[in-house]
């Protein structure tokens, strides 16, 4: 599905109707996130109002809470893996009726009219998505406001069906996690028959090891922790390799058709270049601030590095419903919306498996 | 065409009969290249003679003389863009007659079995080619001598077919400088309706420009020079960029269908990936000692940096026909091999227009 016109809805911000709502919010770089009151948009006619019932924590939120990217506008209230129950759909909805599951991942809007956005793929927007929180508001003015919150107000056309058959809680971080692997997975044409790598096992790189394991390629989880060995391949991976041992890394030169590479710390991103087969691409979802790359790890093979960015609207409906065929959600860990200052910490000592989510039933 | 056979005839080194022949060598990283006598094998059934006319002279030959890869077996005679007159053809040779033109490249063997030579893409040969010069010579033993010499002999599958109508001497820089480039634009299906960039205007880089117009696309050169701004244009260049002038480079952001780039000293790759469209590669083909790869800039647009080696001996035949055809051949300077060690230190300051030829007539 490529969306089709421009929200011509969006006239002024003050002709737009104000409800109030609350959240949590950073007000500075190095402030706790707390309770936080704010305003959102009454539905328009092609809204949907959801309540949010769970937010999973992206590796993103915290980072933006933190200015870590020198772009937050404060407050800011993180949270895009959304998921809820709808109870409000404006009078032209279509897709949507009061009453049902819906989510709502990174983006909340786009231009429409790109190339980018034509082809449905709204995360590439030329002149940039709107993203769920910390962007420009265009209907309201000011900032969006993310999902760790009571409430959310989103056109109809950036909000996703779920499958019904899954466990809710954990279904939040598909929107992003989940969406963020299975879209190069997809991109790359992972398939059966194919030997694939996944590096790192946190939030996306669990999501990958499953994903690409439902998709039918023989699953390689490259992990720095032997202790992670077994989870691993519990979560699907058929082989599971320490990435320190130089000996066990070798057995594997040259032998890859993909690798998702979800690792955001520095690390030697040539030791899995040369890893690949000719013509075989590494994707980079992970943000390290830089690569470093040997122009010889990919001259002699004619490798390829790219990069990848969530997925489409189009796609991320595609992955949810591959999910719910698949019997796939993220490993969580639930959280109350109090204890999330203490999440970040945990976050970053990767003591998580591997998603924590918020219930939203918690700010009260 | 895929090369078949293995080299059967490759018994041992104790069964072959030699030959005696000149060229000029480097004997040391720190020694200038100077007369040198050596033996080649005398033809085998599937073996061409050649009597060497012209050789170009590449930045890898100065590369390997002085040891810079740290990988040169001594005395080296580099050289691995030969053109020249079959002198003598084996009994079951089919391919070429005596008296005839040939070619020589980058490779004068393969293992013509792994997949990589099955598909024809013996540059990418998995066990290694056998490079023209500083390579394990498996047929005589010892080392592989290149063409900076009076004669060569090398199986016919790695033999090349010249066209008759262009000048010679600068058909020899399409062995090396022709290909390197040819290969990536025909991989990555450059042609008509597409902006195709390349960076640096050298040995590799007027060559790119030279055939990216010649395959019908809208090429743009890069280079930090602008005298070179004319002369990139008389090449075929449709724009030529000061990649310095950061407005001129803002121009062309997310424009490009693909980019070759060509420069093997160190910039800021960024810079040109961050001018490619959506889904677009940039092909590395020089080879600075790393590149420092912005994250970012591949996944926002979910671009491509690969890299490219050379080309297969199919597809440099494939080239040699192509330039046949549309005329196109390398700008030269003649020189006498006497003055091979002055030239390496012209092409260090990037001081010849565009390849330096060897006239090996002058060898005596």
């Amino acid at each position: 599905m490529a969306l089709t016109a421009p929200v011509k809805e969006a006239a002024t911000s003050a002709q737009v109707t104000r409800q109030k709502t609350i959240g949590y919010a950073a007000t500075a770089a190095d402030a706790a996130l707390a309770p936080f009151s704010f305003e959102r948009r009454e539905v328009l006619p092609r809204d949907v109002q959801i309540e949010i019932l769970f937010c999973g924590v992206c590796h993103s939120d915290l980072h933006t809470a933190r200015n870590e990217w020198q772009n937050t506008i404060y407050p800011v209230v993180p949270g895009h893996e959304i998921v809820g129950r709808i109870t409000k759909a404006g009078s032209e909805v279509t897709k949507f009726k009061e009453g049902g599951l819906a989510g709502v991942g990174c983006m909340v809007d786009s231009c429409r009219t790109c190339p980018s956005c034509k082809d449905g793929l709204e995360q590439y927007c030329i002149p940039g998505f709107t993203g769920t929180y910390n962007s420009d508001d265009k209907i309201l003015g000011g900032v969006t406001y993310g999902g760790y919150s009571k409430t959310i107000v989103v056109n109809e056309d950036f909000v996703l069906r779920l499958p019904e058959n899954l466990d809710l809680a954990a279904v939040a971080p598909l929107l992003c996690a989940g969406i963020t692997t299975y879209s190069p997975l997809r991109h790359w044409k992972v398939g059966k028959g194919q030997k694939v790598g996944i590096v790192g096992l946190g939030g996306l790189g669990h999501m990958g090891v499953k994903l690409a394991n439902a998709m039918g390629a023989h699953a390689v989880l490259f992990t720095t922790s032997a202790n992670k060995k077994e989870d691993g391949k519990r979560l699907g991976a058929a082989e599971v390799v320490v990435s320190r041992n130089q000996a066990e890394m070798d057995k594997h030169l040259d032998s890859f058709d993909f690798i998702l590479d979800t690792v955001s710390a520095a690390h030697d991103i040539n030791a899995y270049l040369n890893l690949l087969k000719r013509d075989a691409t590494l994707t980079q979802v992970g943000a390290p601030e830089v690569l470093n790359v040997s122009p010889f790890s990919l001259i002699f093979r004619r490798r390829q590095l790219a990069g990848s960015l969530i997925g489409g609207i189009a796609e991320t409906q595609e992955m949810l419903d591959f999910c719910g065929e698949h019997g796939i959600t993220s490993d969580i860990e639930i959280i109350p919306i109090r204890k999330i200052n203490e999440a970040y910490e945990r976050m970053l000592k990767s003591d998580v498996k591997y998603r924590f989510v918020i219930d939203m039933g918690s700010l009260g």
